[in-house]
């Protein structure tokens, strides 16, 4: 088998065997082909696809790379929840306790910030004394008491998608749903788990921006999980304006907070709900999905997703009270407001640009060797459709030095567009796949 | 400026700026730019293609990559005639001492045969004692001389395009009709040129497949020719079957002879004079493109092209004449006859296959490192449209070795097909650009 008859074949729209997609995958992750290959070869998919045949190959080339997590001794239907990415998405520290406390054993194995989009790592960590890198058997023994654990990454799980990652970073061939359905299933197969609620976002602040790709992706990990006797679901939801009001990882813990308390933004509390219902769901909990969703409802109005998100976090060894007193997080000493230029409705929120003005006044990261600050971000005052009059606070900054602040400044500026007249609500689920 | 932004606008469509394309091939020469950023850069352009602005951009950065050769000293009209790989395509050794004897100074840069296609170079080095290394200075002389020299690509000239070479080679980026573009016009426009004939091949044996896609090409590099006051034509011309009737070094010389004394094949004859035509023209011998031809045929029938190529092997070398007594030159020691299976019209036979299996009797080379074989190839007994009956011979193999014989066997006797219909007549020269 030579590479280069390979990439041309791909580049030429045929399908490749599913030896051949073996065959690449392994002599890569070995070091056999070099990393300009592969990177042509990624950029011929990006523009060619890959059938659900290639994709499910890769998926097995790259599990078979590295170790499985084995969770068989951990009671209870295992059932994990995962996000293509978006900016003020909490959902999973919300969605997460709630089917833990239904009886779902949720194991999350989570990404950090890169570019505008956060990561569930960065959040938990801005909470004192929390400990993300559990070793396996720690986080078994969360999993197995509590109910819900998160770790990072392993990179001993699937090390080929790390090391294919790396280069897609840095060749622009990260935004193939392909590719993107390769790397997260290969991932969550990995791990021994029974069911995966999965939340494809779509719009400005996804790496999908139109719902047709969104679909493609959703559908293409839906097969590569049935293929695998993985119970799967996934919603398409909507990332055109940030989720909820904070962005930044302390800001959002606070949020959490707040959500499981009852009091939380709407949209977030609604996605939330939806995810834990569809995690119970999966998980068996319930018969119906109607019984998930009501359950789900009761156990927020009843705070048990409060006391049990508090139970993991004493586990992973932070400190639980953070979700009282928001002053023993990380606040940020300086904040500025951005106020509306006139009076109007506020059109569009892009989370896009929030999200990267918020990574640059260091909530995220350029690369992956960027520390995080967790304490800047940004808080909206409003959401898309409110009425606003000249002058009223659109948000609120929170930063720490001004290094990136005049930019961060109108980055978001830019990012907010006022109307005269009323926009037209949009749906926050839009689709449902599986 | 960041590559993966570049990269990324490339994949989406867009056209770079003038300083962002001499930004990349500048840092890709200089090794600031790793090859899996460059690789993946090649590809976006495969799919995404480039401006005319953008290859104009690509060409200036790659000439000043390197150094130009100044033929200044040179005196009379300085012509140089280029054809994007055929197979049998022998047609440079017969217009261009066509050309030169007609007082058109004609200093080629050649190269070497390469995957199924023959080079011009190793052609040459057939000849006893032919020497195709010659300093500038040696060139010059030969030039003022004799009007016609060959020698091959320096690595000082457009260096940039060598070290993209190589790596569109490996990554399936070679069909591009923008990278072709740039590729040849980079080392043509770094010579002091006054006129380039352009031989645009297209068919099952060329580069491009497809009349568009060679149109494209031809229409590229005649106005890129064009920005830099350098006068240009371009033909289209069939590659489906091979051109003339011998395949392979020391057979294409034997060839060139036989038609420089009249007695050529048709299809290599007319090309070849359409060629010289060109040329005589671009160099302003003649007023207009009609009388060119005329000369140039007259040049044919006195053997006056015959002559100069013998003065021109000669000059660089070589014993002229092998032209005549083709003893002189290496012979295989076997030969193998295919035979028609059944009577009918010779409908096709396929350039490509012919020139794989060529190559792979030891005429060609898979990678650069290869040596080749002068003596081995194909002769032709039959073209398009022969009658011929169960049993007749269709073509000769001549081997040099049994390795490989086998498959070069089943490639020949796939290539030719035979059908009950006489085929239409197909044009030769399709159509010229400029």
């Amino acid at each position: 088998m030579r590479t280069v008859d390979l990439i041309q074949r791909k580049r030429n729209g045929e399908e490749l065997s599913p030896e051949e997609i073996r065959w690449l995958v392994e002599s890569y992750t070995r070091g056999e082909i070099p990393d300009y290959q592969m990177s042509a070869f990624l950029m011929a998919v990006y523009f060619q696809n890959m059938t659900d045949h290639e994709v499910g190959a890769m998926v097995d080339a790259m599990i078979d790379s590295g170790e499985r997590i084995d969770l068989s001794s951990v009671s209870g239907p295992k059932v994990d929840k995962h996000s293509t990415g978006g900016v003020g998405d909490k959902t999973s520290l919300i969605a997460g306790p709630l089917a833990a406390a239904a009886g779902v054993k949720v194991p999350m194995l989570s990404g950090r910030a890169l570019g505008h989009t956060g990561g569930t790592l960065d959040k938990l960590e801005s909470i004192p004394g929390f400990r993300t890198n559990l070793s396996i058997e720690e986080f078994r023994e969360v999993l197995d008491k509590v109910g819900f654990a998160v770790i990072g990454q392993s990179e001993k799980v699937a090390p080929a998608d790390g090391k294919l990652y790396a280069l897609r970073d840095a060749t622009a061939t990260v935004e193939s749903p392909a590719l993107i359905a390769a790397s997260i299933m290969s991932k969550k197969l990995a791990v021994g788990l029974d069911g995966l609620v999965l939340d494809v976002k779509v719009g400005a602040g996804a790496f999908m921006k139109r719902q047709v790709e969104a679909r493609r992706l959703a559908q293409m990990m839906v097969t590569i999980a049935r293929r695998k006797d993985l119970r799967a679901q996934a919603l398409i939801t909507d990332m055109n304006q940030p989720l909820g009001r904070a962005i930044g990882n302390a800001l959002e813990i606070m949020e959490v907070s707040q959500t499981l308390l009852g009091a939380g933004p709407e949209d977030l509390t609604q996605i939330s709900l939806e995810l834990a219902a569809r995690m119970i769901f999966l998980g068996r909990i319930t018969e119906t999905l109607d019984e998930a969703r009501d359950l789900a409802t009761r156990l927020l109005v009843e705070r048990m997703g409060y006391m049990k998100f508090k139970e993991m976090i004493a586990a992973q060894g932070g400190n639980p009270q953070v979700l009282d007193r928001f002053e023993l997080l990380p606040n940020a000493p300086y904040s500025y407001e951005i106020v509306s230029p006139r009076s109007g409705y506020v059109a569009a929120i892009d989370a896009e640009e929030i999200g990267r003005a918020s990574a640059m006044l260091g909530a995220g990261r350029n690369t992956k060797e960027d520390t995080v600050d967790p304490a800047v971000g940004v808080f909206l005052e409003v959401k898309v459709g409110a009425r606003v009059e000249e002058g009223n606070v659109l948000c609120r900054i929170h930063y720490t030095n001004s290094e990136g602040l005049q930019e961060a400044i109108d980055r978001i500026e830019d990012a907010f567009r006022i109307s005269t007249s009323e926009p037209e609500p949009r749906d926050l689920i839009l689709e449902v796949v599986g």
